[in-house]
C-alpha cells in the first residue's frame, strides 16, 4: 500500500497582507500540505472540522483526491485563525485564535491508513504527534513539523520523538531553539545528534538546507517579485517534499534532493495568492515547467 | 595584457567579535579584494597609504603577486578603522574612523595600467570612481561596490556611472535603497533597466543572487559552523569572481556562474579568522578543494 497520512489543522483564516485582506480561507497545516502532495501522490488526511464546514471545501480536497475518511466532523465550529503580516513578511501577528473543535482533537488513525508508508506530523502538540505516530504500523519515513511555542513548552515530549524523525523540518530560529545553538549549522548538527535522522531547516526566501549525517544539500528559493501572502508555505514545501518521495519512493539523499526542489516549486506558487487559492488553479505542467526553471536557476 | 586593476581602501582594522578582539589587522576593500583576486591573476593595486605602512605588508602583498607600483604613500597615518560586531554578525558598529591620508585620495591610474581589461572599483565616493574609471582605455569587465552612505548622500554620482558597470555588487539592503523597492528582485529588475549589465546581490550567510537581463542564478554560501569575523567577506567574494573571469577570460553567463561560486568560496574561507589572516596560508588547492565541495552541496 502506498500514500501519505497527514494529520494536523484543517481551518479557516483570516489574513491581513501589506496588500490586502481576505476572510473565510481554507488553511490549516493539514489541508497546505495535504493539498501540495497530492500533486504526486494520495493522501489520507486526519484532522477535525465543526459542523460549519462546507460541503464545498470536501469536494474542493475530495477532487484532489485526499482521502477525507480520516477527517471527523464535529458539533461546534471549524479551527479558525486571524494574522496579520508587516511589511516584512517573515513576521505576522496572530491577531485571534479560535480553536473551537480542534481543542478536543484526539486523532485516531484506522485499521487501514495504519499501513501507511508516509506520514507528515503537522504542527501540533508533541504528545499528540508522539500518540499519533503510536498508531502507524511501520511508516518508512515520518516528517514532522513543530513551532517555537512547542519547543518552549514541551521539550521533553518533542525530544522524545526526535528518533522517529526524517526529516524534521523547522525554520532557522526554531532549529537554534531547540538545539540551544546561535549557528544554524551547528544546530542542526546537534539536533542528528539527538537522532533525528535528516534535519531540514526552512529559510524562506532564501531557500532550504538539508543536513544528513554524511551531506549537506544547499538550494536557494525561486526569486519572486511579489510574495502575496507566506501562508501555507512551509506545508506546502514539506507537501512537495512527502508527495515526491511516495509518488517515487526514492529516499535516498538524491530523491530527497529533488523532493526539496520539488517543495520550494510548490512553496513559489502558494505564496503567490492568498493561503492555498492559488494551487487551486495549479496544474502538474506547471510544477514541472518551475521546476526546469528551478534547474536553470541553480545550475552552473 | 591581462590582469586586474583595483581602487579601494587599504587600511588597518581594529576588530571585535563577540568571540575575540585583534588589533593592527591589515584591511581595507582594496586589500581584501587584490589578496583574493591574486589567487587566480595578476592584480594591480591602485591606493595610498601612510608613512606608517610596514615593509613586511608591502612585502606580503608583493609575494601574492600583487603590482604595488599604484600604491602611493603620502606624509602621515594609513586608514584606521574600528568596528565591533553584534552577537548577529550581520550588525556592526563603526566605533572609529580615521580617514588620515585617505581622505586626500585622489586615485591617478598609470599608462600601462590603463589599458587592463578588468576593473573592480571598491567603496569610495561615487564620483572618484567615476573619475578612475575615466582614466582607463576600454575595459571589458567593470565590476563596482559602494555602501548605503553613498546611496543616500551621492544618488546622482552614482546613478550616473550605473551604465558602466557589470556586475554592480550590493547586498540585499542596499539593493533595495538604490531601487526604492521593498522586493529585492524587483530591485535588482529595476537596477538593470537602468542600465547596469549585470547586477549582483550578496546575501552574507544566504549567498548571492545574479541578475542578468536574461537570466537569474541564485546559489547559497557554503554552511559553517562558525563565522569568525566577516570583515572584508565581500571584497574577497568579488576578488575570487573578478579573479576567475580575469584567469578565464569566460565573460558568459556561465563563466560569471562559476566566478560567483569561486568568490563564494574565498569569502567562507576569509571568515574563518579576523581580517584577511585565513587568506595568508590558504593554498590553491584549498580552494579547489572546497569548490568540489560546493558542487557537492548543491547538485540535485
Amino acid at each position: 500500500m502506498s500514500g501519505i497520512a497527514v494529520i494536523g489543522s484543517v481551518a479557516f483564516d483570516d489574513i491581513v497582507t501589506p496588500t490586502g485582506r481576505a476572510d473565510d480561507v481554507l488553511g490549516g497545516s493539514a489541508t497546505h500540505f495535504a493539498v501540495a502532495a497530492s500533486f504526486f501522490a494520495p493522501v489520507h488526511l486526519i484532522a477535525v472540522v465543526g459542523a460549519d464546514f462546507p460541503q464545498a471545501e470536501r469536494d474542493y480536497l475530495a477532487s484532489r483526491g485526499i482521502d477525507l475518511a480520516g477527517l471527523e466532523t464535529r458539533p461546534g465550529k471549524t479551527f479558525r485563525w486571524t494574522g496579520r503580516y508587516h511589511e516584512d513578511l517573515n513576521v505576522r501577528d496572530t491577531l485571534r485564535l479560535d480553536l473551537n473543535v480542534f481543542a478536543e482533537f484526539q486523532p485516531r488513525v484506522d485499521a487501514a491508513t495504519r499501513k501507511l508508508p508516509f506520514v507528515y506530523l503537522g504542527n501540533i502538540a508533541p504528545a499528540l504527534q508522539s500518540g499519533v505516530l503510536d498508531q502507524f504500523d511501520a511508516p518508512k519515513l515520518v516528517a514532522c513539523d513543530t513551532i517555537t511555542h512547542w519547543i518552549e513548552t514541551a521539550r521533553p515530549e518533542l525530544e522524545a520523538i526526535l528518533p522517529r524523525l526524517d526529516p524534521l523540518v523547522l525554520n532557522d530560529e526554531e532549529t537554534r531553539l531547540l538545539a540551544r545553538e546561535r549557528n544554524t549549522v551547528r544546530a542542526a548538527r546537534r539536533i542528528l545528534e539527538r537522532g533525528v535522522k535528516r534535519m531540514l531547516v526552512k529559510r524562506g526566501e532564501y531557500g532550504a538546507i538539508l543536513f544528513s549525517p554524511e551531506s549537506v544539500f544547499a538550494v536557494p528559493a525561486y526569486p519572486l517579485e511579489e510574495v502575496f501572502d507566506p501562508t501555507g508555505a512551509g506545508d506546502s514545501f514539506a507537501g512537495g517534499l512527502v508527495g515526491y518521495l511516495a509518488a517515487t519512493g526514492d529516499l535516498s539523499e538524491v530523491g530527497l534532493r529533488r523532493g526539496i526542489v520539488y517543495g520550494s516549486v510548490i512553496a513559489s506558487f502558494i505564496v503567490e495568492d492568498f493561503g492555498g487559492r492559488r494551487l487551486r488553479s495549479l496544474t502538474r505542467d506547471d510544477v514541472e515547467r518551475r521546476y526546469k526553471r528551478f534547474v536553470a536557476l541553480t545550475e552552473f
